[in-house]
């Protein structure tokens, strides 16, 4: 018999995120799961990590399926680390982040906590996809996902990702007879424009909420946001080589040396 | 007379940091500058953003420059979104992150607070620059640094950077005769090998310190690593979408509708 896969779970909404669950859930029927999440939210944290105070994981049971869990006092890129080089047995074959309860397609990869923990096990060489579900609910509804996800993560075990890659799945929030289907696509040029609703705290002193509208500045229909305005599930390939290569002969002729 | 440029300036280690006074300071020499930087350090907090508490900027003296100065709650992404959009009178010409101390080459951009800050004014269309010493130390010697500082930021003013692109540029620790000169890069394939160092609290639960070692896995001599590992500035241009755009062929393949 072949050996079944270790996958790693992890997100950013905690442990005990209904979008984890499911995702813990789908994982079981695919390989070994181990879940390092978490112990509270962590959304909008970046690629934090924890360097100037002290880590905590703790094995810890939520429900009665086979994985093993820890709940971890990090950031998800803190869980990932924690996991490869302290928790986990052997190098895991995958490493799945999500069910995101919200959208993290175009710029919002930049900020989210969920794709910071892929982009993590990318780093460190081991395939890695991030799941979103456009509903910010805690109540959100996932199980339309859930073929996607089963789809998506059976392709990725089989073909691998290269070096350097790792994936950015978001899923409309519709039926499932409503989606459909699944485009691979490049993150659109978007951005938020923020409103900052600014209050007085009962002593006089001014403070800020922070608001925004997302506004979609890509006309393209190859972009995730097309493709989820339009009804299917999109799959980014992403890279955490910045280098605008583009730019780089553009560059030099600023002469800087002279 | 040409209007002078208003130039915003930020970082991560706080707003009393000597790198920060140090980039004011130059600053100062070519337009009109305004900080809004963090009342306190912000490192390994990556590209995080403050979505469920308030902020506060308060208006601050520090030293007795001709610049406009606030301290803001908030993560170096959270200062760059206010000044744009509350603090600010107009748009600026430009936006420089630090002088950070320590490292951001490489992999590291992912991490650091100071380069988050100069991709949030990218995402908003705002040309901009972070800047970087490699020495950790809050004594750190920022004498060699200020000309080339001055110079690259002089470039960026006159030549500007395209829609998408900000420039992430390291400086060796080295005294000024021995830098050779500035060397445009690309970002080198390096991580950190992370070693968690284990412990026990007084009450005998376990706990975790982050440690690690910086391991360059990229032999290219066009590489930020290899121009600071041979007493160059590098200057990496760097951009915010992720999409691994050499891999979307290949995913295609993959058929994820069958």
């Amino acid at each position: 018999m072949e050996e079944r896969p270790l996958i790693l779970v992890t997100n950013d909404d905690g442990i005990s995120a209904p979008g984890l669950r499911t995702l813990v859930r789908i994982m079981n029927t695919l390989g070994d799961v181990v879940v390092v999440a978490p112990d509270s939210p962590q959304s909008g944290m970046g690629h934090a990590i924890t360097l100037d105070s002290t880590l905590y994981a703790e094995r810890v049971t939520i429900d009665n399926g086979p994985q093993k869990e820890y709940s971890c006092s990090g950031t998800p890129a803190d869980c990932v680390k924690l996991a490869v080089r302290e928790l986990l047995e052997k190098r895991p074959s995958l490493c799945v982040s999500g069910i995101n309860h919200g959208s993290n397609s175009s710029i919002n990869v930049i900020y989210s906590g969920t794709m910071s923990a892929a982009i993590e096990a990318g780093i460190e060489g081991i395939p890695a996809i991030g799941f979103s579900l456009l509903d910010y609910a805690w109540s959100a509804n996932f199980e339309a996902s859930e073929q996607f996800v089963k789809t998506i993560t059976e392709r990725a075990l089989k073909h691998s990702l290269p070096n350097g890659v790792a994936l950015n799945v978001n899923i409309p929030n519709l039926r499932k007879k409503d989606i459909k289907g699944i485009k691979v696509c490049r993150q659109a040029k978007a951005n938020w424009v923020e409103e900052f609703d600014k209050r007085k705290t009962p002593q006089g002193k001014d403070y800020y909420w922070l608001t925004g509208k997302f506004v979609n500045l890509d006309g393209g229909e190859d972009t995730d946001e097309w493709a989820l305005e339009n009804s299917y599930v999109s799959v980014v390939p992403i890279q955490f080589d910045l280098t605008a290569h583009h730019f780089i002969q553009n560059l030099n002729t600023w002469k800087l040396n002279d």
